[in-house]
Formats: C-alpha cells, structure tokens, sequence
C-alpha cells in the first residue's frame, strides 16, 4: 500500500456538496466524471498528497444510491494506491482477506479498482486502485 | 487545509484490528496511545503521507463505544491537518460550519483537535488538527 489514493463520500446532491466540500477545502474539484458503468457522478479534490472523492447516485441501484437508503451520507471507502494491483489481490487473498471482483475493473479518474469486503476489514470498505499506464 | 493527516476507525477489538491493519498495511502502527480523556485507546500507522488511526472505546460512554453501538465497527473521521486551528475554527463558522468544540482541545499524538459536526458536513465527521509546538 503506497498511499491512500483517496477518501469516498456518498453525497445525495452532488451540486450543495461540491459547493460546501469547496467552502470546506477552499479548493474546486479538479476533474468531475460520470462513471456509466457504475451509476454515479464523481468529483475530485486535491488535499496535499491525496484527494477526497464525492460520489452521487445517478440510479436507484447504484451501489452509492443503496449506501446513502442504508446509512444516510457520509465516508463510503478508502482507495489505497498499489504498484500492481494484481499481486496485491493475490496477497490479500492469501491472508484472508474477502475481494468484492475476481478481476481488477475500470474505476474513475483513469484507474483499474477493485474491492475489498467490508466485513474482512472490520466494517471499512477498501479499494486498491493502481493507475492505468 | 493542508493535508489529511490521518483517518479514524472505530473498531470493536483493538487487538484484532491492530494484527489485520498490519496484514492489510504491511506495516506496524508506530504508536498506541490510551487518551483518558476519551476514553479510546489508538493506533496510528502510516500509509504514505497520511496515516490510519485505529480507535477502540475503553469505557461505554465514550464516543467510539456510541458510534459502534450505532452503527457498527467502521469510518469514524477524517483529520485535515491545519496550520492555525484557531483561525481556521472562525473561517468555517463563518461559512456555516457547525463546530462541535467552542475552544480546541488536546487530542492524540500530540495535537491540539477540533471537530465539525457530521450534520454540517454531509455526514461526515471532519476533525481540525494542529501540531502542538
């Protein structure tokens, strides 16, 4: 694990969060993206060496849309960055770890992600993500 | 906000979260800490530039043991890392912040803290932290 890559926040209205996360940070994201295949619109926010992540649910089945029924907004993930997210997915697995994809999947921000299940890592939800060269 | 100085984790059994970060990680917490005052004992270990902070509740009212009860072992905070914790608890104010502490207090690892409430802030919790020098 490199570095935390970035933080997630569930967001119900992506418009008054981008606007209270830029009063908060006193920077504006530096990319927004919709991720089709996952259902949700993302910004970004550089905070000295890592970012926080606002996602929205753009569809009732969104894993965002599903979180924030559940438990209301708030921190959804931390994404660890890793040099090679395949040997990383085989460590984790041989210590026991419970991986969300058998195989790395297109994330936001250029990135191939997967999961890690929350009940092995005592209630958090981890990404690894390694950037796309 | 200079940099996301660490994110806190509420965890059930200190000992069993400190041996899966460190399977997760792949590195020991650098420091454990019991903080009177709250009630929690902490573990910090560090990932890049940031660090993950392990919380266990020592005492059944304190806040750690609350949120556990609530909503079970998982994300607690996220601690930006600021230059003038005073200035900075006026600048939010006056942007609307809700500030949970009216004066900073002494936190862990030598810090002085100060957090916002989850409500102002799309249900996170966010800390302020400023090294004491």
């Amino acid at each position: 694990m490199l570095n935390v890559e970035h933080i997630g926040i569930a967001v119900k209205d992506f418009s008054q969060a981008n606007g209270l996360y830029f009063r908060l940070l006193g920077v504006e994201p530096y990319k927004t993206e919709h991720v089709e295949s996952e259902g949700v619109n993302t910004s970004f926010f550089r905070v000295g060496g890592t970012k926080i992540e606002l996602l929205e649910g753009t569809t009732p089945d969104s894993a965002i849309s599903k979180f924030i029924e559940k438990r209301g907004e708030g921190i959804h993930h931390i994404a660890f960055e890793v040099e090679d997210i395949l040997k990383e997915m085989e460590r984790l697995k041989s210590e026991g770890f419970i991986l969300l994809n058998d195989a790395p999947k297109k994330g936001a921000d250029n990135k191939l992600v997967c999961f890690v299940h929350p009940k092995s890592a005592n209630g958090v939800l981890i990404e690894l993500t390694q950037e796309i060269r």
